[in-house]
């Protein structure tokens, strides 16, 4: 085993130890938590504005931005009316861990928080391996990307427990086929629920908030 | 210093020996060499299908395509008439490193060739920090993926020679401001050369065509 190869795989097993005092912490609070990872631009930081306007008057909610170099996207998710908002800059690196999960969460008072959203660096490959003590990955990837992605980075969508499909006003300007795409993601993991949604035009929004609610058992 | 960081300048300096190693091979048979980056579905692929097209009775070419699981991006360019196309499939990696590049090279007969494209992973942070002895690195950017990503990924703009903004048909339809992007990526690095295409319509393509001319010394 190359040095290389035996330091990752410390790092990695550190990180899962980290991530399991994370899911426990979040348990005993009944915290339900998504951990959001996707291509750039593909609408996370929009998806979370969108659902802060729309059920922060409902459900108490905590998010957590992580971001290469600036904190914009928890700026953007701050002005949308988040209360608890945390960014975390990874100075270069391609994805959170769970000892920046750990740090940021530690901030944040988590009395009577039901939902923690952590919005992960925008990458396809590395996030997929980190562990961050969440309950589910949700992956979004959108129409203008193609619909060959889940077959060409499958680590992720194999990880992951629901993918939401954004920017569905796009379809036909593209060659975007969506039930190509659904059939590529279900190949590779059976059992993934799927969303169809618009952040710009708002389709689709409401079937994504009733899953919101019934997570914290509301519904 | 961490162990982790102390391995990964060692396998940077070692990159850095054998991506020297690629230029001079290339320089010393004057082929011009391109390093194409961007996230996933920034249409990198595209790009180079409609580049083959249009150019492949005129410029000799040779492509090295990589990707995390698949051959899917090279069989593409294959069938877009790609005569010497090598795939690399990184196993998981996430960006080309100079020993896969220097090993790709080493299988196509460069007798002849005058441009060589390298396609990286979709990616926006990883492949910045590796060279692969390319001449220029070539960003793309689509204008679905919003008109923040040069501030977000500051170093891949940074290293990067040009960006080629894709999928200007779309203009309009988001709420990408073409001005705010090009004085974002000019902000981080002032001698970018900017393309602004769409591999749909066919937009700009010409400007882009005629840019290669001139590198292999056509006009």
């Amino acid at each position: 085993m190359s040095k290389k190869i035996e330091i990752e795989k410390k790092v990695l097993s550190e990180n899962d130890r980290i991530a399991a005092e994370i899911r426990k912490e979040l348990k005993k609070r009944r915290i339900v938590s998504l951990n959001l990872v996707s291509s750039p631009g593909s609408g996370k930081t929009s998806l979370l504005e969108k659902t802060l306007a729309a059920l922060k008057n409902e459900i108490r909610m905590a998010l957590i931005a992580g971001d290469v170099q600036t904190e914009n996207d928890a700026n953007r998710l701050i002005n949308a009316g988040g209360e608890a908002v945390r960014p975390i800059v990874t100075g270069g690196a391609c994805h959170l861990d769970a000892r920046m999960a750990e740090k940021a969460i530690a901030s944040i008072n988590l009395e009577g928080i039901e939902l923690l959203f952590i919005e992960n660096v925008g990458n396809l490959v590395c996030p997929s391996s980190y562990d961050l003590g969440e309950d589910m990955k949700v992956a979004l990837i959108s129409t203008t990307e193609g619909d060959d992605k889940p077959l060409k980075y499958p680590a992720m969508f194999r990880r992951a427990s629901v993918i939401v499909i954004n920017k569905i006003d796009l379809l036909g300007l593209s060659d975007f086929d969506m039930a190509k795409v659904k059939k590529n993601a279900l190949q590779i993991n059976g059992g993934l629920k799927i969303f169809e949604i618009s952040c710009r035009t708002g389709d689709g929004l409401n079937e994504w908030y009733n899953w919101l609610r019934s997570l914290t058992g509301r519904q």
